[in-house]
């Protein structure tokens, strides 16, 4: 086994970000952290500028321009990649490190997420490792999780926080009750958010996340490109108090749910309970439920990003290369993943949360309850309530849960109604 | 690879009960969960007494009355040890299973937590797995978290609630107000007891729990009867009440937590700040918290106990034994295991919680704050509050984190002051 005599287990990394620097970092203190096997040595390493100014000393190793040549450099055991992105470099390196023997592990998960099941099957059809804990939950073992320890299990959800920035600003909206745009900018100065935050705050990095889990829970191929997506940048600071008034928190909800005609999986800014965990993970945590046939529920949370956790993540996946080396890619073997989750199913009935905008006027409230009514959508929860800074009177109400149809239709109905001064606002009712 | 030819996995499984039905049911219901394995199969059992009432069929399988010889049989792969127990035929039978070459996937904590080095070393001489998931939070894979998932981080402490009973016993005090013999009569009825629960109260099945994570988190042998134990028969309703009005919760805390020289393994009934995740998982759940200096905080709840969880968990293991033979049973191989948490460290500063049961006349106050500022020991909050149903006034304080001494010699001078009706009252403040 590679690392168990004397020779030292190398590994080359491509990707000096923070996360590539705290990796350096953490194998410099604590080198011998594969059980039973030899010592841990980064040999060389790749990035975009070879004169940035880093926080680890990298003169002692090899230094590639090219991901892709450090990928087949034949010096190294393992390659990480730690580039990021779906396409170009980081792919072609991770298929050139497996074409030339070795083992990878990628924190990479739009990479996983658009060509896991490709990946795997090469990966597998030449006995190599390749390990993605780092890309899904940061510093939570996620992935270890659903791969192996929920095996004998039968998953019938997955939903949680997967999105850092996401929560950050949610949270920071509700606590300062300043609006997305400030938020977003001050996350930004914190280093909460990046320069560019659209995959962030756009919801395709937890869609991409979760595409990854769904796979390990429900035993498909990953399908990054087919998840429902919605993301926080339409959250307005009106729907974050009445859904508080009304005893629930928004948060970016990432699920994956088995139903009656497939997998559901979706990412979608959702009302969650106030008492339940997942609407008590604030700030930059990471949170997720699993809910089993066996287990029935399991809740996890923790850092989902950040150099030390992530480091931590990749570092596990590099010993798990050595000691694991075997284990399937995902839960099942690549040859058996079943054709991703299948067609996109139907939406299930399911509760929503409405705010309708009205003028101030009689019979507004007779006319919407009418309305709900003849569309066969019962009401579970209604609150008319004036806000100091908002002209239109807002009327908040959740559903008893109704087919998806009825919503629509019901929906169209109440924006027609004259009353009202803007289109509804529609979000979804956490069923977790 | 056993069980990736086209034969079965052969299972022994020792021990019918709950745990033991529940793995008949789930592999009956799933022979196919091993990723990449063949078909799972069980092929002989044994109990205690063969023609008792079970929800599966065993007619098909081999019967041993004796688990020894079950452990020997050569038409098994995989022995199953759900006996119980950390002596006796528990330990016999995995003895002789790892001595007639066949890998063990035990639910017994107690046999882990007094035998687990001595056992690790025995099996990875012979190349053979031993596996414990089971033994520990019940369907939440902590172990399999530590000795994976967390390898490359350095752990500070692990701290959780890890004995679904007790954790009922005080939700239910505290829901009901009615006080701990009631809720154990009540328990035992409902099946959250035992007829016999001794070891879930006083304490001791969460000290073997937190005995195996302290050495998969900190690379020591377990050492089940080194660790400082305190059950939850002594806590009383009054103290349940006077924490919440401080803003507390009182948990029965395992904790696992590294110091200035060494390892502090203990079970203790714990004040834990209401807002705290800990404070939140009430009834049966099981919830841990690990700190790492890599990770942050990792929190994960789940059920602790059960048919499923603990079948599910047991079947994790068996797919484990095929999928990651070589795996240390511990984090590290067993020969490198240090020598237990060594020495009982010095208790370290730490906060308390004290409930003094004082006369109601001129003066007391001022003779408590007085004998507590000569102690050194610095006050936090402090309560006086006439209950109805208590003849005596109690007064309850926490302090800031003082010196083990300065608060042991404090609390006798505060017993002897002559206001006192009853011994004072000592409770660990969370340090989590």
């Amino acid at each position: 086994m590679i690392g168990q005599d004397n020779r030292s287990l190398r590994i080359g990394v491509a990707g000096l970000g923070t996360v590539g620097q705290g990796l350096l970092r953490l194998i410099a203190r604590r080198p011998d952290f594969v059980p039973g096997g030899g010592r841990v040595e980064v040999t060389a390493v790749s990035a975009r500028r070879r004169g940035a100014v880093r926080s680890v000393d990298t003169s002692q190793m090899a230094w590639f321009d090219d991901p892709v040549a450090l990928a087949r450099c034949p010096d190294i055991d393992v390659f990480v990649e730690l580039v990021g992105g779906s396409e170009g470099v980081a792919r072609q390196a991770v298929t050139a490190a497996l074409e030339s023997g070795k083992a990878v592990v990628t924190a990479n998960k739009a990479l996983i997420a658009q060509h896991g099941a490709e990946l795997a099957h090469f990966a597998e059809s030449r006995g190599l490792a390749l390990r993605f804990e780092a890309a899904v939950m940061g510093g939570v073992p996620a992935v270890k999780i659903l791969r192996e320890a929920l095996v004998g299990d039968e998953i019938e959800a997955v939903a949680g926080i997967l999105n850092g920035t996401s929560n950050y600003i949610l949270t920071e909206m509700e606590a300062s009750g300043l609006d997305f745009d400030r938020i977003l900018a001050q996350a930004q100065t914190l280093g909460y958010a990046e320069a560019d935050p659209a995959a962030d705050i756009g919801g395709w990095d937890a869609g991409h996340k979760i595409a990854i889990l769904a796979a390990l829970a429900f035993g498909g191929a990953p399908e990054g490109s087919r998840v429902e997506v919605e993301g926080i940048e339409s959250v307005e600071l009106i729907d974050i108090r009445l859904a508080g008034a009304l005893g629930f928190r928004i948060k970016l909800i990432a699920m994956a749910r088995k139903g009656r005609d497939g997998v559901r999986v979706s990412v979608h800014p959702t009302l969650i309970p106030l008492d339940h965990p997942l609407a008590r993970a604030a700030g930059a945590l990471n949170a997720l439920f699993i809910h089993g046939a066996e287990v029935g529920e399991l809740f996890i949370q923790g850092p989902g990003a950040g150099a030390g956790p992530t480091a931590a993540a990749v570092a596990a996946d590099i010993a798990d290369v050595i000691a694991n080396p075997k284990r399937p890619v995902f839960q099942s073997p690549a040859m058996s993943l079943g054709q991703g989750t299948g067609p996109r199913p139907a939406r299930e009935r399911e509760g929503v949360y409405i705010r309708l905008m009205v003028r101030d006027e009689p019979g507004v409230v007779a006319a919407i309850s009418e309305t709900l009514a003849e569309g066969g959508v019962s009401i579970d929860s209604f609150l008319q309530k004036r806000l100091e800074d908002v002209t239109s009177v807002p009327i908040v109400l959740t559903t008893h849960p109704a087919e998806a149809a009825a919503i629509t239709g019901t929906l169209a109905r109440l924006a027609a109604l004259p009353c009202m001064t803007q289109s509804p606002r529609l979000m979804r009712l956490a069923r977790i």
